[in-house]
């Protein structure tokens, strides 16, 4: 399903299938030699128009490249090419005890991730991908390869010179095309129960997050679906939960610690006027649950039938977020339009799903005004237009009022001297 | 006490002591126009020689912008001037039920750990400088003043833009001085117990290490020291633990929960063939414990009075572990100079602490020979020449080899765009 309907579509000129590293760089070179755009292809999940040939040029579709390299279980690390998905890594490790936890829900590329600085449900506990990528193999504008940890590193921490694993994660391929990754992995826990529970407004649920993140409560996923998300998922996956502002809330660890935990945010939640405390301990009834929540965006199109999904998302201070859904929805409320909202509320992260109807260009028009109402807002308190979808076309304005002047005179300096063609992924993040 | 002594004295010029962002600023635009070298001066706690005034040049003396400007507990979350230490904002959050954990052992400067991307022995659990820095306000070589993340933002997450904060994170003081920081906060745990367990060999402690990660178990700390280091602990400290190779270990969390993972922990140690597991339950055990290991640099020093302390650390793939300890103690042998060796073994980084004469210029040498060997030795196995020390003076040789030629470049056009001059901390990180 394409997100990118907002944007013009820009197919490129040329599509490659490079074959390995050696493949990447020759056409590197090539396209910088004759100043040809490049744009590197992953999975095609994102979400903000960052594969678009917006000036035309070569599109480096990496997918060819799916070799998962090396996984050692002793050190919880793995290398893998740019086209591995999420779901096949995690396949190919069911036998270890090991997982990569981070699941923006798409099957992303794991490179792709790299490049998008990717996080979702699982952000609270694990991290986002900036904390789990130990090195990358990066082919620059003019077919330099690099690895930005120096070859074959894959240690836990390092303090060896400037972090370039990290300017690259999140540089959207307009810094060089990422051909190889390695990543942290992590033990599976030993148990694993699920919960929902209801709450009257927004600042309860939120309430409730901040007390769990206080008290040390090592949760898993804490997860906010407002009414509207409620009632989408209770017709879509057949549930009948109260349709109020809701936190799904998972725990892992071993079994007593479980119950120990569990039995403090039931406490924590009665306290912020919770109710209907449900618990999944059954992995059917847990996977139900979560598949329900994983469903969301269908779910969301479903209230509208025959619409496109449009995604926004925001990520302020935890304590911000009250104010700032309460004003998201009157926005959305006074536009007219449906737009359910959902957030890694330990994150202070949170979307809205816009089932947008695309022949509809009054109703496209109102939902990107609200979107960018509501990264202004966030802006104004201390949030970022993007949590998680990076900037891509569609917020390189927002960027700007975000950094500051000097901030962006400062990145547009890195990318200058790395990229002087710029043709590496033109007309994404900078103007 | 200075651990600065293996490299030649070199005292600047001019210290200045601005009092605000503004002065820091101007002093810089002065020097950039004059082509005078900076060297921002936080604790002066490093170990790499990084404050040294290789070129003569002025001193950034930061200590006098000391403030503490906000705490935000509900977003866990506090932003500090460059010369806070890491006591002073403890003892400041002392009523917040907060706390920052990263902890080199000295009470450094939090922008100066920024700089050196400092960690230490809660590593294992909360991370290093890297994945705790939220937002920096910088000063550019030519005095422009930057927030790397925006001004104001302090999100836990975001994806706009370059990761510009993880570019000036460990970049000790070469492409800017950070007069700002904004660092995540953490509940303070519940409950802590600790716990000693000594074994035949370096294998059966750094298999317990693996275990007890593979198992998911939120350990809090988990050191290793060899059975020099134990020896050297006993007598500083009054101790009467068994003279082997050992783990302190610290588990955080709910009551109950504590009894589980040290009881599944027991196990692991006695399967790995550990023996004398030694609880400390009681809060003043346990802060004996500890400050014994955080004494560790004095007791080695004691080992051999009169000396001075030199440290170097490594760090490589947890799998890789008993072999460079056991490589590094047959070079600390062969060269006959007492080396105990202590490390943050969750992470696979490890320290040795030579005692040195430091009126013997033949042994300084030895030491130095045996250090680079150990960095050699780590780099062979995939591993970092440097976990936490930075590289400073004493190891852009060695960054080479670890980074590869291009890296080097690459790292060196990002200097050149931003400090084209070459005056911020020259000589440092690079030739």
């Amino acid at each position: 399903m394409s997100l990118l309907f907002l944007f013009s579509c820009c197919p490129p000129e040329v599509v490659t299938f490079p074959q390995n590293v050696e493949q990447v760089s020759e056409i590197a070179i090539l396209c910088n030699d004759n100043e040809i755009p490049l744009i590197p292809f992953g999975s095609g999940t994102g979400l903000e128009g960052g594969i678009n040939a917006v000036k035309g040029g070569v599109c480096v579709d990496l997918t060819h490249m799916n070799e998962i390299l090396s996984v050692n279980p002793e050190d919880f690390d793995c290398t893998v090419q740019s086209g591995v998905t999420r779901m096949q890594l995690n396949n190919y490790l069911r036998d270890t005890g090991l997982w990569f936890p981070i699941d923006p829900g798409a099957d992303a590329s794991l490179c792709g991730m790299c490049s998008t600085s990717a996080s979702g449900t699982n952000a609270v506990r694990y991290g986002t991908m900036r904390e789990n990528v130990l090195n990358l193999e990066v082919v620059l504008a003019d077919g330099r390869v690099i690895n930005t940890a120096g070859k074959g590193r894959r240690t836990k921490k390092t303090s060896a010179g400037y972090n370039l694993t990290n300017l690259f994660v999140g540089s959207e391929g307009t810094l060089g095309i990422i051909t190889k990754a390695s990543l942290k992995l992590f033990g599976i826990p030993e148990a694993t129960v699920s919960a929902v529970c209801h709450f009257p407004d927004v600042q309860g649920a939120v309430d409730t997050t901040v007390q769990v993140l206080q008290c040390g409560i090592p949760i898993a996923r804490i997860e906010f679906l407002d009414e509207v998300s409620i009632d989408a998922v209770n017709k879509y996956s057949k549930m009948d939960m109260k349709v109020a502002p809701s936190l799904f809330l998972e725990f892992t660890g071993t079994p007593s610690s479980l119950d120990e935990q569990a039995a403090l945010v039931a406490d924590l939640c009665s306290m912020n006027n919770g109710s209907d405390f449900k618990w999944a301990k059954d992995p059917e009834e847990r996977s139900h649950l979560w598949k329900a929540r994983h469903d969301i965006l269908y779910a969301c199109m479903a209230l509208k039938p025959g619409s496109k999904p449009y995604s926004t998302d925001v990520c302020v201070p935890v304590s911000k977020l009250p104010e700032i859904i309460k004003r998201s929805k009157e926005e959305i409320t006074k536009a007219g339009v449906c737009g359910p909202i959902v957030g890694h509320v330990g994150d202070g992260n949170f979307h809205v799903f816009f089932p947008v109807d695309q022949n509809n260009p009054e109703e496209l028009q109102k939902i990107q005004e609200v979107s960018k109402k509501m990264a202004l807002m966030s802006l104004e308190m201390n949030g970022t237009c993007t949590g998680e979808h990076g900037i891509g076309q569609g917020k390189r304005e927002l960027l700007v009022q975000e950094i500051g002047e000097t901030g962006i005179q400062v990145m547009k300096q890195i990318k200058q001297t790395l990229d002087p063609k710029g043709i590496m992924n033109p007309a994404k993040v900078f103007y």
